[in-house]
């Protein structure tokens, strides 16, 4: 008789299944190469010099043309869905994430996490898992290394409570971390015409705000395109049946894809600013739908000098991401929360050439 | 004067003009690279380990990742398109179609078919061709073996009837027939936490039923996309005018494009099923349109030791899949046909690792 | 106190920013891989037998298959509107299109562009600019050349008018200018199997009119995708926010999307006109939206031997597109303009083998 066998069907960690300390390799491991590079930028609309052409890239001292930041970022996240994140009601935040070493076409990156914070919920509904995940590329070397923070289900509501464990965060990356990932550069090499813009490191501070001007609709073969593309198997951003019956009625674009449309929309205002050292935190604070145009403005909230490097300077950004809503007056928060279509806000370090 | 050249266009073979025996070469080769890969696994979500990442590729025993087995496929029908099914009414089915080669990025595949049977219909409108089609790589050896048939109409009723043939086909791919494309493996190398599931060959049991549980939405960009990669140009699946005008009033969407999309949902439940050995049999029992979620599970029909092979196991699978219906009661055949909302049924030979 | 930055986005230049002689160098390098020729053929259908297999561009003489002789133009183009019709109302034309180098795969185009005409309005509110660009490689080659002149709206319609100045363009690109980019090709190795027509250059004639049959259907993800590939940022194939507040209601697609549909299409029918040598001139004669069914036909309007070539001859073409309406009569001008559902005439010579 043929007989069912739910068991060899993943259905992810349920809040009561995390330990503290516990270890999870995560499946699959990629091997990412230029056809991804390419299919990210057209997908997302990256155009950064460096990640753009070969030529530029090894001009400024790179090997080769890098894989964007934010696509490493986005396949190490996806591998870590299915184990982390398959009942999480909410994805709630991340925090010190550092790029470590450059990812370049070729390179095979796989990821794993540890599971360092659990708080169950006053409703002992769910909980919150805070996980620290690496990615590795072929050779063992950290490439990006990053806390996010989830809240889970349950599977019993019964299940005993764990010990409340709850990690201290850093606000923001320390400047010793920022520029690993980043080979010393050639400033009088990087070449303002083929980059886009004349503005470099000096040119930029602290309080300045920009607004990238340019708006971007998103279409839902485009997200799942992209989201697939980082083997992000989560089922909110791809399954129409189920979500129409659910909140919002609609697939949900996953968050990093916003992230990658205003990273590219930044390009017009920060051009130069190639490379993200790290990202300090992250928030989605409503969700985007296929059909939403997206705009971005950013802050410059910091700019800062790296210890030992000449060739290169840090801005920490605020960027602002709405959803059909211009950015030309910066909208953004507003008394605890936010502006009407504000859909994410960003805060990280980026790399931007020094005057030569 | 100007004239009108109507010679110089493909207008396709229509029942008459196919000759038992008969050999066509097809028009395009193609050549398959790493983009190709991406490209596919962003459209359909394919995550099998050995195809994903070259470390994992090359610990098992291959020289490089190998370019998905269902991609090839595509890719060899694509060519047959304008010469065999441009005219069709109804492609009725696939059998013996077997794997004999890997196919690695870089390889150029080509496409010959042999007219293997005709038989007119006794409306004597159209009749039915049975064709073997073979894709070749750029060595001459054949990748890909499969006789498919379908349903052609022809140009004039009158044109006399062929002498009716009809081959013989096995019904399922034979043992010894499966596994030549597929190196020998070094199964305790066979990461298991990498591959996403700790089931081996050994764990699956004739007559198991696994739900995939997760179901996909299907746009006409991806669905379109996905079958000019595999550069089939059959109109049926482009052309909005002329189908909004015809029997479904909408595009249809690309029979191997489900076959596609239940393969990579199966992955939940089947992640270690990592190649198609052989297809036994498929069946297009409705037509999928964009906007569908497409769901699938499968049933596990015989486990088989391969001759001379402790390396990896077959596993017989009936996949069927679903439109706007999860799977977790198995809806499948019902009297003579099918239960609404099923849109295939695939009986294939899947390899799968066995234990150290 | 955080201040506005509006300095720092690139607004584009208006009109009274041109000088006549001035050149402009053109951001971003962009190098160009396998996998953007995997993308281009899977957005647009391009499948002409030399940029499809390597094999078949090796027997015939080329180094590698070349990258689509459109795929590099638009990337050339996608560089230049930034600087040169972000402000622009309208896309006037282009002649004088040379492509003088193959393309290949790891190659990196970068984009140089000469103010040769201005022309105030009368109504002062905008004027005409033609810019002669032209695409390198790494090595310096230019590999395309080309004429294209735009309306340029004025920041300030008080701004004193340039003196007038309208370069004299040819009507077609002479012989002697054709064929660089293409190899002395192995006429008696192009394989008319492999590449889907029996039909070589002496097979055309002057007057010849082709219907090209299929028509292709085009999505939002799919032209957006495309345009993103070429990195051309033009807001109004992006941004449904601004521009459904604009004069369309819509999204517009760019033009050379059309382009690219109208040239694979036409590969039903001239399937060995393998190469783009020149475009003599392309008219967008109405606006092409997302949802709307392309179609096309061609007429040969002179073939001619190319001086010193015995290996292939050019076919001068001129190649009409529709929207949402068949071809099979021809549609065309109409008096002074064109039928209705036209949108597309472009005037180009293509390369095909010669008899052996």
């Amino acid at each position: 008789m043929a007989s069912s066998s739910p068991a060899k069907t993943a259905e992810g960690r349920f809040f009561e299944d995390f330990r503290l300390g516990e270890t999870i390799r995560h499946a699959t491991p990629r091997t990412l190469n230029s056809g991804d590079a390419s299919l990210y930028s057209a997908l997302t609309g990256a155009r950064f010099a460096p990640q753009s052409a070969e030529t530029f890239a090894r001009a400024i001292g790179y090997p080769a043309s890098p894989i964007d930041d934010l696509l490493a970022f986005h396949v190490v996240f996806g591998k870590t869905v299915s184990d982390i994140s398959l009942n999480a009601i909410a994805n709630l935040g991340y925090a010190d994430c550092r790029f470590i070493e450059p990812v370049f076409p070729g390179d095979t990156l796989s990821a794993v996490s540890e599971v360092i914070g659990l708080k169950e919920n006053s409703n002992r509904q769910s909980g919150v898992v805070h996980v620290r995940s690496r990615g590795f590329n072929q050779r063992g070397e950290t490439v990006i290394d990053y806390v996010r923070w989830v809240m889970v289900r349950k599977r019993d509501a019964s299940a005993p409570a764990p010990e409340t464990h709850v990690p201290k965060l850093p606000e923001a990356v320390g400047l010793a971390s920022l520029g690993a990932a980043c080979p010393r550069i050639d400033r009088a090499a990087f070449d303002e015409e083929l980059s886009g813009s004349p503005y470099r490191f000096e040119d930029y501070r602290a309080g300045e705000r920009i607004d990238h001007v340019d708006g971007v609709t998103v279409e839902e073969a485009e997200h799942q395109t992209a989201t697939r593309l980082y083997q992000n198997a989560a089922k909110v951003h791809f399954n129409q049946f189920s979500e129409g019956q659910g909140r919002f009625g609609r697939r949900l674009i996953y968050g990093g894809h916003v992230i990658s449309l205003a990273r590219a929309l930044s390009f017009n205002g920060l051009a130069n600013a190639f490379h993200i050292a790290a990202i300090n935190g992250g928030r989605h604070v409503a969700p985007l739908f296929a059909g939403d145009t997206v705009f971005a403005w950013s802050e410059v909230v910091e700019t800062a000098e790296l210890p030992g490097r000449d060739d290169v300077g840090a801005l920490r950004l605020r960027t602002i991401a709405t959803k059909n809503r211009p950015c030309a007056d910066f909208p953004g928060r507003e008394g605890e929360g936010y502006e009407p279509h504000v859909v994410l806000e960003l805060d990280y370090w980026a790399l931007a050439p020094r005057r030569p």
